[in-house]
C-alpha cells in the first residue's frame, strides 16, 4: 500500500509543519488548467508557490512521437512512475530535478531544480492517474469543459503559441480522442472538485458574456459553508443545488453565472474571502483574469473556492 | 540520521532480495575510474549492470562555468542533494530520471531513465562526499594515482576526446587544485579500498611495462583471505604487507607488480577467482584491459578484488 505510506509520511510531517500543500489540476489539453493556476499563484504570492506541469514527464519528444502508435495522452508516452516519485518527494518536502518539455519546440531539454514551497500546484494530463499520485495531494480538481469549447480553445492556443495549423490541431484532436476517453477523462472520478466552464443551455447572452462555471463539489473534502453567501438578495450571481454526480453519488453543485453583474459577483467573492478569515482589502484582483483585458467572475469564484481549500490545508 | 534510515531500508530490502549492490568509484578527474568500471561491467555482464557517472549532476554547463568563481570540482557546482536522492532511490531498488552532462559539447541535455539492476556502479568526483551518499554503497573505492601521472592522463584524454588544448588542460588543472584538495581528496578517507597505480619507486622497467597497483585494504569490509594466493612460489606477481594508513589506522597493503610475468599474475588471478566459488573457465578475459591493444595485470587483479566484493555483497 504505497499510497498509504505516502499519506502517513505526509501526516507525520504535517505535525512538524514542514510539508507543502499540494493541489492537482487535472484535465485534457487546453481545458483551462494554466489560466486557473496563474490566478492562484498570483493570489497566494509567487514567492510561496511552485507550479509545475506534468507534460514535462513526456517520455518522447515531438519528432519521436510521430513514429509511435500512440499520442502524448497515452501513459506509455510519459514517465508515469517518475512523475509519481517526484510528486511523493515534493509532497514530503524534498526537492526534485524536474525534466523539461519545451512546448514551443517540442523538445526535451535540460532539467531544472524544483524546491517545494508552501504551495505546490501540479497541473497536467496525468496528476490523478494513479493511486500513488493521488495520495500526494491535499485537494484535487478536474477541469472538464464541453468538448466543443475545449476544441476551440486548443485550436486557438496551438496555432498561436505552438506553431501548428488549424488542420493539424483538428487531426491531432481526433487522433487523441480514444486516449482522452481511456486515460484522461476517467481521472474526473478522483477529483474533489470538478470545474466546468460552459454557456448555460438555452440562454442567449450578448457577445462577450463570460462562460458560466459549474462546480461539482464532492463530499471528499470539507467545502466552505455557502449558506450565508447564498442568502436571498445576492444569489443572482450564483446558486447551489443538491445533485447526483454522473455516477449517482450525491454532490453539491455550485453554479456561478457568467451573465451576473460584476457587483453581484464581487459581493459573493468578498463573502467567501471573509469566510477564509483573511484580513486585508479583500479578494485579490488577480482572480478571474483570463488575459490582461479579459476577466470572468465565474473564474474568480472558482479560484476563490480553490484558494479556500489551499489556505485551510495550510493551517 | 538519514544515513542510518537508508541503511535500515536497504537491509530490509536485502532480506527480500530486491535491492541492487552498489559500488562507488570516487576519484579526481582522469584518475582511471572509467577504465576500472568498464572491465567490471563486462565481467559481471552488461545485462546485470548499470553504471553511471556523477559528473551528470553538474549544475552548470561549460559556458556557464566560465563565469563562475569555482570549478566543476566545487560542491556548489553540482546538484549534490539530488545526487544523494538518486543514490538512495537506486540503492532501494527504484528508478531515477538521471540528468545528462555531455562531456563532448559541455552541455546539459535531456535526462534519461535509469532502472536499478543487480549491480549499480557509480563513478565520479563526489560519490563519497556526503554521509548520506556513502550510506547507499556496499563497497567504496577511491582511485588515487600520483598527481604527475593523473595530469598526464588528463592531458591525453581531454585533448583527444574533449576538444581542449594541452595549455587549457594544464590551466584547468592548476585552477582546480585547491578544490581537489578541499573536496575530492578527502573522500579517500571513506573508501574501503584505495587504488593507486604507480611505478615502483627506484625501479627502472623497460618501456611498456604496466604500472604497478597498490591497494590499501581497510578493515571496513571483509577482504578475501589471500594467504593461499601469496603462498611461496607465486608471490613474484604480488605481495601483501601490514601497514599504517596516512592517518595511522592499520591496513593491509596489497602490491601487484607491473613487471611480473603474465603467467605469474594469471596464477594469482585464478586463485582469487576460485576463492569466489565461481565455476567456469576462469577469470574473465576482459579484466585488465586498458585499450583493445593494451592490458595490465595489476589492473586485472584490482578489478578481481572489486568483483569479489560485488559478488559477495550480492549473495
Amino acid at each position: 500500500m504505497p499510497g498509504k505510506t505516502v499519506r502517513i509520511a505526509r501526516e507525520k510531517r504535517r505535525h512538524h509543519g514542514d510539508r507543502p500543500v499540494l493541489l492537482a489540476i487535472a484535465g485534457d489539453s487546453a481545458a483551462g488548467k494554466t489560466t486557473l493556476t496563474a490566478g492562484l499563484v498570483e493570489a497566494l504570492g509567487p514567492e510561496r508557490c511552485v507550479s509545475l506541469c506534468t507534460d514535462d514527464y513526456h517520455r518522447y519528444d515531438r519528432r519521436e512521437r510521430r513514429e509511435l502508435p500512440f499520442t502524448a495522452l497515452h501513459p506509455q508516452c510519459n514517465y508515469i512512475e517518475i512523475m509519481e516519485q517526484h510528486l511523493q518527494l515534493l509532497a514530503t518536502g524534498q526537492p526534485i530535478l524536474k525534466p523539461v518539455y519545451d512546448h514551443t519546440t517540442g523538445e526535451l531539454t535540460r532539467p531544472v531544480l524544483v524546491e517545494p514551497n508552501d504551495f505546490v500546484i501540479v497541473e497536467g494530463l496525468f496528476p490523478l492517474y494513479t493511486k500513488l499520485a493521488r495520495a500526494c495531494f491535499d485537494v484535487t480538481v478536474f477541469v472538464d469543459p464541453p468538448e466543443e469549447i475545449r476544441r476551440e480553445w486548443k485550436t486557438s492556443r496551438d496555432t498561436r503559441k505552438r506553431g501548428y495549423t488549424p488542420e493539424q490541431v483538428r487531426a491531432e484532436l481526433d487522433l487523441r480522442e480514444p486516449e482522452s476517453e481511456a486515460y484522461i477523462r476517467p481521472q474526473r472520478a478522483h477529483a474533489d472538485i470538478v470545474v466546468r466552464f460552459a454557456p448555460i443551455p438555452g440562454r442567449v447572452d450578448p457577445p462577450g458574456t463570460p462562460l458560466s462555471a459549474e462546480l461539482t463539489l464532492r463530499p471528499t473534502v470539507p467545502h466552505p459553508d455557502l449558506s450565508e453567501v447564498l442568502a436571498p438578495g445576492i444569489n443572482r450571481a450564483m446558486h447551489l443545488r443538491l445533485g447526483r454526480d454522473t455516477d449517482g453519488r450525491p454532490v453539491d453543485v455550485l453554479h456561478a453565472h457568467g451573465y451576473a453583474a460584476r457587483a453581484d459577483s464581487t459581493a459573493v467573492e468578498q463573502r467567501i474571502w471573509s469566510s477564509l478569515g483573511e484580513s486585508g482589502p479583500g479578494a485579490p484582483d488577480c482572480l478571474g483574469r483570463i488575459t490582461s483585458e479579459l476577466r470572468s467572475e465565474p473564474l474568480a469564484i472558482t479560484q476563490l473556492m480553490l484558494l479556500y481549500h489551499l489556505l485551510c490545508a495550510a493551517r
